[in-house]
C-alpha cells in the first residue's frame, strides 16, 4: 500500500535523509514501552515506518510493525499490551536501498527469523555496500527473501552460518557484509549491539535501574531516564543478559570513521557525540563560518529549525544581532492540494512564512545546514526578497554536498546534487544571491573538534559526500556503473 | 464521540488558549481551497476541530467539519471536492464555552441556517458573556439548539429577526449579544466581518486578486499570497460582494480595548497587529524585562517556543548570550502510554530535552511567555537542575495571570491561577527557583508601544486577565456566581 | 459524506424500499443495549443508518447516530458504554423524503430537542405529506432546521406549541401534521408510542421483566426475550412510564388502513401482524395464487430470499416439487468494480447463481415478491434460460404496483413502474417469459385474512400502491405536480 | 492483530470449517479483477483473510492481502488498480493449520517467493500432515520461514530444489510432502494447478475467451462466465500458458478418495462435482434419511441454511409439509455485546428467530447438516420447545461425526466432537429431545451415487471424519500423540 508520509523537515524533498534509528531494551518490565519511548525519541532518523519486536519467557517473541509515527502507533493500549517481556528491541526507518515502488509494510524492521536454536531479531542502521551480490548467491542457495531491504541478508546469511549460538552465526554473517552497519538484535535472553569496523553510524550503551539499554543516539537515553554508559567502539559487538555485558572484537582493527554529517545535521542537537554536544559542535560551525565568511549586514536568521545552532553561533561570532526572520508553521504536515497554479506556485507558503516587518529593508544573512538540489534555497531567497529585504546572504553550515553516500543516507542521484556540476560561485548566481559560502572541510573539522582540521592522508570522519572519498568501496554501486571520484 | 487531541504546545496543559481562528474567501475559485490553507495558518488558534461551509451557484450550500488538522482533513481531494464555488467561510477552534463532556461534531463551526430569504452561515472568535440567558429566552420561544455553543445564539437570533436581509438581522441580533466577537460570516453572494465595539479580538481585511479574504490575522493572507488592506474597526460590519466591500457601523461608539494577550502569546509571531510586528512586540517585552529585572547569570534560554522572542530581547538588552537549553520533540503529538510509575513521573520528557552538555554547571535564566498553574514551570526547572544547573531564574513575559478570560479564552477557574492565591515571592518559593520576575503591566503597554504606559482611567488595552477589570460585565457567570474584583 | 450502502437485498434497486424502524425500551438497565438488539432484529427496514438516544437519571441525554449496520456500530463496548440509563429509543432508516445528494449523519433520527420544560428525542417511521408546507411556515417564523428530513417538522411543532407538557406538545404537533407516521419518542422519564389514525405503519407494545418495549414488529420483541402485549392501535398515543401504560386518542377517530405491502414485503416473516402470522400469510398468497394461475410446470423455484414462503405455498398447493433454482451469495454486499464491458454485463451473477444441473431441460415457475421495474426480473429469466430452462413462468405475490407510496416507502417516480405503463401481458412480453401473472387484488386480501376480499367502498388496507387510492391525500406531491388517480 | 471475523453460518462456531479456496485466472485482461469475482463466490470456503497475486509483463508482480470479506476489500478501485496484469492467482482463507495466537497478515496466501528462474507464487487448499517435520528439516537447513503456515513449506522445497524449472521444481516439492492438497501456482507466464493423489480437496479447470480458470469449485466459473471444462484428476498436475494445457502424473498412482463432506456441507448447493450437483446429493441425503428414518410429525424444518435441501428431500420422501420454521436473521455479523446475564443468555436469538405462530403445538422434524459438539442443536431445541412446539425430531444429515479430518478442515479435539464419547442414543438424551437419528454411512454413500453404498474394503471417498479411517496417515499428529483407531 502506497502511504504518503509527512515531511519531517520543513524542505524535506531537499534534505540528505538519515534512515534508520534503532533502540533495545532489556531487563524492565515491559520493555517495548521503553523502546516506544527511545523510538519517539529517535523519530528524526526515519519517520516512514517502525517496528518492535519483544520476547516475553510465557508468551514468546511478539512483533507489531506499522507505517506512520511512533506516537501515533505505539501508543494504543491495545496495541501495547500484545508486546509484553522484559526484553525488546525497535527501528524507525527512512527508506530501505534499492525500494522501487510504494513502501511495503514487509519491509519493516526489525526482521525476525527461527532458527534451530531459538528465534532471533535484528534493526539494522546504516546501508550493505554488497547487498545485492550476496541477496543473488543467498538465493541461488534456497533462501527465501521476505523483503527488498538488504538488511535482511544479515538474517539469511545466520540462518545458513554452521556456528552453534546466535552471536556466533552473527558474527559469522558480518563478516560477509561490507559496507555501514549499527546493529541492535535480540535472542529469547539476550540484546546484541554492533557497530561496523568503520563506526559509521552511532550505538550507545545506557542503563536504567538493573537493565540495559542500546540506542542510536544519547537522547533516546534521556527520555527514559536512562544513564549514559559509553559508545559501542567501532567494529565491537555486546552481548548483553541479565548477566550483564560482554565485550567482542570480530573484525579485523581499522581506523575509525564516524559520519561527519551526523554533526552536521542527522543526530539531534541534545545528543552527546565523542563526548561533545551535538548543539554545541553545530553553534561552532557557525562561528567558524563566520570567521571563514564574514559579511556585513544586518540580522542573521537562521532557516527552521536545522539552522538554528550555526545561526546563533555565527551571530555571536558576527555581532551581527540573531533574529527569527522565518516562521515554521508547527502544524505542517501531509502535502496540500494545490489545485490552481496559482496557489500551485507558492508551496514553501504552506511550511513557512517571512516576518515581513521584521526584514524590510533589512540586509540578511541566512543560516542553513546544507545545500543539496538548490531548490529550496532558491524559493527562500525569493520569499525573503519579495518581503523587501535589501541584501540576501547565504552562509552554509557544511561544505558542498558532491557525492551520494552509500552508507546508510538517502542521497539523489550525483546529477542532481547542486554540488556535483557547479562551483560555489556558479551556486551564487544560480541561486541569485549576494553571497553563496559553504564552511571549508577544514573549517568543520576544526568546528567538532579536531584543532588542526581534517587529516588528508588519513581523514579523522567518513565525509564521502563532501570529498568522494568512500572509506569502503560501493560495490554493488560500482558494479551497476557508478563512477568513484578519479585518483589526483 | 471523544478525541483526544494533540496538544498544540509542549505544556498545553499549563497555557491559556485562544478559541478560535476565523477565515473566509469571495471571488476566486475554489474558495475552499484557499479558505483551507487560510485555516491551516490559524492553527495555532484551535486544533481541535475545523469547519468549512461554501456556496456555488449551481451546487448550493455545502459544508464539512471534522476533527483534528486542517492539514490532516481538508488536504483530501476527495473531501474539498465536495466544496465547490467562489466564496466559502470557515473555522478552526478549540473548544466551545461551557461545554461538557466530549467534543462533539455538531458544536464545530460554521453554523449554517436557512432563512426564508436564504442560508447564511457563519462563525465566530470570542465569547458571548450573556449567551446562558439568551439561550433560556430562545428555548422558551420555540427555538431548538443543535449545539452546546454560545455562538449558535447568534443564528436564532437572526433567524427571529424581522428584518428582510440578512445583514440586516445580523446587526439585529449582535445588538442583543454581549461580550467579544470577531465574526465571518456568508451567504449566497456575500461575506460578512464584524468586530465587538471593544474589537477585544482581531479581524482584517485582505485582496487576493479580485477576490477578497477576511482573516483572523495577517499570516494568513500571506500563505495564500493576499495583500493586506487594513483591519475592520472595532465596532465596524463590513459586507463584501462582487462589488466591493460596504463598511456599517451598527454599534454604540466606545473606546477600542484590543485583548493585549494576543500580543503576549496568541498571535503568530510573523502577525502584524496595529502596524506592529508580533514577533517584536514580544523581543521587545524580552528587553523591558531584562531592563526591569536584570540578573547575572550565563545563558539566556526560552521555553520552547513561545519564549523564544522574548528570550531573543532579553540577551540582546543584557549581553548574556542566548542558548537553546531546552530541545523540543518536534514529532510530539498524543499522549504515551504510561504504564509503570516510573514512566508516569517523566512526562514532560516526552516533549522537552534539556541540552544537557550545554546547560552544565551553569547559571540560566529561562524566559517563558505566561505562568497559569504553574505546574510545568516546576518540571521545567527539575529538569534543568537535574541536567546540573547552577541557578535558575525564571523570567515572565507577562504580568502574573491572576483573572480568567471571558471573551473567548480557555482559562482555568480562578482558583486553580497560581498568581490569583500568590504573590510573587510566594510563587518564586513554590517554584523553588533562584529567582522569578514577571514584566510590570506598564512595562508591558510600553513592549507593545504605549510609550506612557498603561493608562489607568481608561485603559488602552482588555487586559482583565492581569487586571481583572472586566471591560463588559461577564453577566452570565455573575448570575452563576463569579464574584468580580472588590473596587478599590 | 457519501456513503454507499450495501443493498439489503439481492435486487435492492428493484424493489420498494421500507424507510425506517423504530424501537424503545423503558424500565431496564442500559437500555440502549436491548435497543441495539431490537434495532439489529428491524435492520431489514433500514439498512442505511441507525442512532440512538437514551436518558440517565444522573448523565442525562446521550446520543450516538451512526452509518452503516447496527451490528457494526452498536455493538462496540466504547460505543454502548457512552449511552446508559434505563430509558432509550432507537431508528434505522433507509433514506429520508426528498434527500438530495450524499447521506449527511444530521439526517439520521432519533431527533432531539431541548424544550423549556426539558429535552425530549423523537423516532419516525412514515412519512408526512405536507412536510414542505409546514417547514415553510416554520422557517417563516425563525425556527431553524437541522436536517433534510420531514421527521423534524414534528420536533420544530412541539417546541412552538403553547401546551405545558411533553405529551400535550406531541398531540398538538402532530394534529398539524398529514401522513403516515408510527413514532417512538422520549422525555427525561416517559416514552411515548404513536400510531397516525390510519395506522398505516406498524407499531406493538411489549414487556420485558419490569420494563416495557415499543417496536416496529414482533420479531424485535423476540430477539431481547420480550412478551408480546398487544399492537398500539391506529391513532393511539400510549404514554408509558415507571407506573404503567396510560392510553390517549388525540385525534377524529377514522376507518384504520394498515398498510397491505408489510404482509407482502416489508415485514420479517416471523412477525405477527393482527394476530396472523407474516409467514403464513405469504405461503397463504402462494396457495391463492396457484388458484388463480395454474400452469403445467416441474419445478417450482423461489427468487431468494422474499420469494420463499410464497414458493412453498404454491408448490403445496398446486403439488408441483419446490426446489432452490436459485442460490444466493450470502456474502454480498457492497457492488463489484466492473472493469470491462465482459464483467458489467453479469452484474447478477455476483449475488445469484442458477442451480444449473437442477434447471436444465425443466419447465420451471419462479415465484416472486413484486414487480417494480422490472429490470432484475429480465436478467433472472436470462440466467435460467442460459442454463437450459425449457420454460419460464413468472408468478408474482403481490398485484401489479402501478402507483408510488407516500407513506414512509421508498418507490420510483410513477413513469419508472413498469406496471404503470403496461399490461399485464405486455409486461409479459417485455420480459419475454412464457407467462407471467400477479396475484389478484381480491386474492391477496384473501390471502392475509379477508374471506370476503377486498371491500371496494371501504377498503380494509391502505393499497395506494396497486389501486392508486390514496387515504390521505399526498398534498405537497400534489403541489408539486403529481397527478392522482382520475376518478372512475 | 487480532481481528474478530464475522461467523459465515448462524452457527458457526459448532460447524466443521473448510479451510480454503483457491482459483486462478491467465490470459485475460485485469485478471486480478476475475480472481476477485471468482474468491467471491468461494468466499464461503474461507471468510478470514483473502489474497492475490498477479504479474503484469512490464509491471511484474504484484500483490494484495487482506483480512475480512472478498467483496469488503478487493473491490476498492485503488486496489485493484495495483493488481494489473493477465495471469493472477488467489486464495481465500479460514485459518491456518496450527496457528496460535491472533491472525497475522503473513499467514494469508498466496505465498511467494523468488527464485534463481524468477519468481512464483501459490495458493494451496488442504494440509500437509507432515509439515512439523519438514518445518524442521528446512530450518535447520537454514530456511527461514514467514509465516506459520504448513503451506509455506512448498515454497521453501521448491527453492531448494535442483531442478531447472518452476514446474520441475514444484513436482521435486510436492513429493516430499504428505496430506492433501489442491494448488493453484503461478510464474511470470504460466499457471499451473495440482491435487493430490487421492484427490482430497476439489480442483477444477474452466475457460473464458481465450484464457484459462482453475478453480476450487464450478460456482466459481458461473460468477464470472467461465465454460466448465474438466475436474483436474487426482494426481494430476497441468500447467497452463498461452500455448494451452499440458497435463502430467508426477505421483505414484492411487485410488482416489475425494472428501465426502464437500457433499455434505462444504461446497456451494450450486456446484457440480462428478457431473453431480451438490444441491442434488443434499436432497437426496434427505430422501434416504426420510427412508431410514421415518417420523410421524407435522413439519419438516431446516436449520437454516446448510439443512435447506436435505429437509426438503426429506419433506418430498416422507409428505410432511415443508416450512420455514426458523428464520434467519441476514444482517447477522460480528458478535454482540452481551452486558448483562440476562442478554448473554439469549445468544442465538441475535442470529435465528423462530416462526412462533407456526410452529405452536406442532410436531417439528428439524433437518441439519451434521452435530459437532451439539452445543447449537440444544439451543435450537430449546428455542422450539420455547415457541410452544409438541415434539421436536432431530434428523442428520450426516454420520455422527467422530474423528477430526487433518486434510485441510477444522475440527475441534476429538474429545470436544459429540459422537467420540456418545452413541446415538446418548446423544438424544443429552439434547433431551424425542428422536435423533443420524443418515447411516451407506445412506450417504447411496444419496451422492454409490448405489451399493460404502465399499468398506475399499471406500470411494475419504470419509475419515466419521470411520476414523485415516487414508494418509497424519505423522505430524501422531508423533504429537494422537491415537489412530484401534484395528477391529
Amino acid at each position: 500500500m502506497s502511504i504518503q508520509m509527512p515531511p519531517a523537515h520543513p524542505f524535506d524533498d531537499d534534505k540528505l535523509k538519515e534512515e534508520c534509528g534503532i533502540f533495545g531494551v532489556l531487563g524492565v518490565t515491559d520493555a517495548a514501552n521503553f523502546v516506544a519511548l527511545g523510538l519517539h525519541a529517535l523519530q528524526h532518523r526515519g519517520q516512514e515506518a517502525g517496528g518492535i519486536v519483544c520476547h516475553h519467557p510465557e508468551r514468546g517473541f511478539n512483533s507489531a510493525r506499522r507505517f506512520g509515527y511512533v506516537r501515533d502507533n505505539f501508543t494504543k493500549q491495545s496495541l501495547m499490551e500484545t508486546l509484553p517481556g522484559p526484553l525488546a528491541i525497535g527501528h524507525v526507518r527512512y527508506s530501505t536501498a534499492g525500494a522501487k515502488g510504494p513502501a511495503q509494510i514487509r519491509d519493516v524492521q526489525p526482521f525476525f527469523g527461527e532458527f534451530s536454536m531459538g528465534g532471533a531479531a535484528i534493526a539494522h542502521n546504516g546501508n550493505i555496500t554488497n547487498a545485492v551480490a550476496l541477496r543473488k548467491e543467498l538465493i541461488e542457495r534456497g533462501s527465501i527473501f521476505q523483503s527488498g531491504s538488504d538488511s535482511e541478508c544479515i538474517i539469511h546469511l545466520m540462518a545458513r552460518s554452521l556456528q552453534r549460538t546466535i552471536p556466533e552465526r552473527m558474527e559469522d554473517a558480518l563478516r560477509r557484509v561490507e559496507g555501514a552497519f549499527s546493529i541492535v538484535a535480540m535472542t529469547r535472553t539476550k540484546m546484541i549491539g554492533v557497530r561496523d569496523p568503520l563506526g559509521v553510524r552511532p550505538l550507545v550503551l545506557g542503563q536504567i535501574a538493573d537493565g540495559w539499554v542500546l540506542s542510536s543516539e544519547t537522547c533516546a537515553l534521556d527520555i527514559i531516564g536512562a544513564k549514559f554508559v559509553r559508545e559501542i567502539e567501532p567494529g565491537e559487538m555486546v552481548v548483553v543478559s541479565d548477566k550483564g555485558v560482554e565485550s567482542h572484537f570480530p573484525f579485523r582493527r581499522q581506523l575509525p570513521r564516524f559520519c561527519i554529517f551526523e554533526h552536521v545535521y542527522f543526530s539531534r542537537p541534545d545528543s552527546i557525540i565523542g563526548g561533545r554536544s551535538v548543539y554545541e559542535n553545530r553553534r561552532q560551525i557557525g562561528v567558524e563560518l563566520a570567521k571563514e565568511s564574514p559579511v556585513d549586514a544586518d540580522l542573521v536568521c537562521p532557516v527552521p529549525d536545522s539552522g538554528t545552532p550555526a545561526a546563533i553561533g555565527f551571530s555571536q561570532q558576527s555581532g551581527i544581532p540573531y533574529a527569527m526572520g522565518i516562521i515554521r508553521n508547527q502544524y505542517m504536515g501531509r502535502t496540500f492540494i494545490e489545485p490552481t497554479e496559482q496557489i500551485r506556485n507558492m508551496g514553501v507558503r504552506l511550511k513557512l512564512n517571512v516576518n515581513r516587518a521584521l526584514i524590510q529593508g533589512k540586509r540578511v544573512i541566512l543560516v542553513d545546514d546544507s545545500v543539496v538540489r538548490g531548490t529550496t534555497s532558491r524559493k527562500i531567497k525569493e520569499m525573503i526578497l519579495d518581503a523587501g529585504a535589501a541584501e540576501v546572504h547565504f552562509r552554509i553550515a557544511s561544505p558542498p554536498t558532491a557525492w551520494p553516500c552509500f552508507y546508510g543516507v538517502d542521497t539523489p542521484q550525483r546529477e542532481k546534487l547542486l554540488a556535483a556540476t557547479m562551483s560555489e560561485d556558479e551556486m551564487r548566481d544560480h541561486l541569485q544571491v549576494d553571497s553563496l559560502r559553504f564552511i571549508s572541510l577544514d573549517g568543520l573539522y576544526r568546528a567538532v573538534g579536531e584543532a588542526q582540521g581534517r587529516n588528508a592522508k588519513c581523514p579523522q570522519y567518513c565525509d564521502a559526500c563532501f570529498s568522494g572519498e568512500y572509506p569502503v568501496a560501493p560495490s554493488d554501486m560500482i558494479e551497476n556503473g557508478f563512477q568513484l571520484k578519479a585518483a589526483e
